[in-house]
């Protein structure tokens, strides 16, 4: 049996060393990847970001246990978690993360973490998510979650792998002008006030709501104006109804408030596939991989043709200010000889 | 009279005009780059970078003032300021940024603002900043602070165009594994505990000191056992004295700690001085900006080869899940036809 057919087979330890084959960049791994492509597209994956100090990992371990252990009227989930830390280049804090999430799921057949710190470029760690997410998918766990930190590009980056995105805010993160918030905000489908414990929360939940409608101006407002109703506004482009990201509150070290975000998540799958948004979201998800695959593959193929002397030297008399530095990406591609311009 | 020399000569309307043709990507802005990057290589680059709502934005500015009116015995030095925001893709709020900073500094012919919110890609945000940061440079701008938003690898990179890394931390961002802040530190020259009027402050700045100690394990508890003495610790590869980064508190609001803070930047670049370490870091720096402008050539070189019909067409049978990703790449690099393996 080869490692494709394990993997497909639901073996961990098969799945397991694939992972590393495939995050060490083998030939074998990358055979098995195109192998498994064909069974993958089942999968919901759902992208959880936020700044440090929000708890995302913890609401994210509540979620995957509620999957686990639903009410009784509902299927239990598999769930798989790709922790992925794109700030963190230098040190092994990701494995650390994983030691400590371990106590809440271990031993349960039906979970699998993983965790990713950054590697050489942010290209690159957005694609090897993307393979991660592909042999989740393709070894059948029904949920995946992407956890990113922080609410940089690279979090919009890979926030584009996931169908539904949770931004976790947490109270007291003061009043500053946060234009940082304005940008994430609108790749949220989910917002969440994690820490609901804490004191601020009315005045976080409130900041957010304010943010929303300054996104959708009169949307929101009719929403809120009569939020008993059931209310199908239409996007103007398409005529589809528009999805208005709900705000939520958890404590996730309690458990509070993770059923009602739970609910959220299967209505937003559910807005996704009712409107067609979800074939487009898998459309833009794969050129997105796409594109991120071919500028690492197109700087590697021409790294592979270029004598390490010839970049040196050109690198000498860039330092030398001979040369500017569109100059010297002249020089190196058409080959004309460094110093000319 | 040309652009470059207009720029040169302190034009302020030149300049202007040169940032918005660079960051239009015009073929002037880019012909004037090249005229003026010989002048280039004089500015002192200080990168600041922090999470949201710790105040960095107050502190640049209280820098810049300092900077513009030093105590007596001080030379006064010209500033620029590029305020970098990789998480914002989609707003302005640039732009609100500028209009509260301006308040403070208007009128000072000594200081140049300029915000940049993020562009397509993460690649393209990083050399439209160091193009940037040639212009001030060449322009005799002697201090430019770059500050960007976070602690992602966008951080990381741009960080990567300075002289002098300083981390600004705020009490009260709770005492979770952050693993986020460890990765932050290792690119730390100067680490800041800003708002160091609220509650929490000396648990904060223990915290970074813990963290340092963690970094630097011997070195660090030698300096603290004697700090009364003048410590020239050696690194272990070059034999030069080693830097350890400073932790200081500051109140940008009040303008605390704020002399003592460019007494650290100056040390630091006295420091960069001394070892070659100056020499070093400009390779470095000039390196990437190289590296990220050949990845941005080689694929838009590639774009234009290549038919919109048959990136369509691969892409379709992506979607279709009949070839992988690997596959699709090997069709548009290698042309063989899509749906072979």
């Amino acid at each position: 049996m080869n490692l494709a057919t394990s993997v497909l087979a639901g073996e961990r330890l098969a799945l397991a060393r694939l992972l590393s084959k495939v995050e060490n960049n083998t030939q074998e791994g990358l055979a098995t990847l195109n192998e498994l492509f064909p069974h993958t597209g089942r999968a919901h994956l759902v992208g959880v970001t936020g700044a440090p100090g929000t708890g995302k990992s913890s609401l994210v371990n509540q979620l995957a246990y509620f999957f686990r252990h639903p009410p009784e009227e509902q299927t239990s989930r598999t769930v798989a978690i790709i922790a992925v830390d794109p700030s963190s280049p230098f040190t092994g804090g990701a494995i650390l993360g994983d030691r400590v999430r371990m106590q809440d799921l271990a031993g349960d057949q039906g979970v699998f973490i993983r965790s990713m710190a950054a590697r050489g470029s942010l290209g690159g760690l957005a694609s090897a998510t993307a393979s991660l997410v592909q042999i989740f998918d393709a070894a059948g766990y029904e949920i995946i979650f992407i956890e990113t930190v922080g609410a940089g590009q690279a979090e919009v980056d890979i926030a584009r792998l996931a169908h539904s995105t949770i931004v976790v805010e947490a109270p007291g993160l003061g009043d500053e002008i946060q234009s940082i918030k304005a940008g994430i905000l609108e790749i949220a489908d989910i917002l969440v006030v994690n820490k609901a414990d804490r004191p601020g929360v009315e005045s976080t939940e409130r900041a957010l709501r304010n943010m929303l409608q300054l996104g959708h101006p009169i949307t929101y407002s009719q929403k809120q104006s009569r939020s008993s109703e059931k209310v199908d506004l239409l996007q103007p482009q398409t005529g589809s109804p528009l999805w208005i990201p709900p705000v939520l509150c958890t404590v996730a070290t309690q458990g509070d408030g993770v059923s009602e975000l739970v609910k959220a998540i299967f209505d937003h799958r559910q807005y996704l596939h009712d409107t067609g948004q979800w074939e487009q979201k898998e459309r833009n998800r794969l050129k997105n991989e796409l594109d991120n695959l071919l500028r690492e593959n197109l700087v590697a193929r021409w790294r592979a043709t270029i004598q390490k002397s010839d970049y040196q030297h050109v690198l000498d008399s860039l330092v030398a200010r001979r040369i500017s530095p569109h100059q010297a990406v002249v020089n190196l591609l058409d080959g004309s000889s460094p110093g000319q311009s």
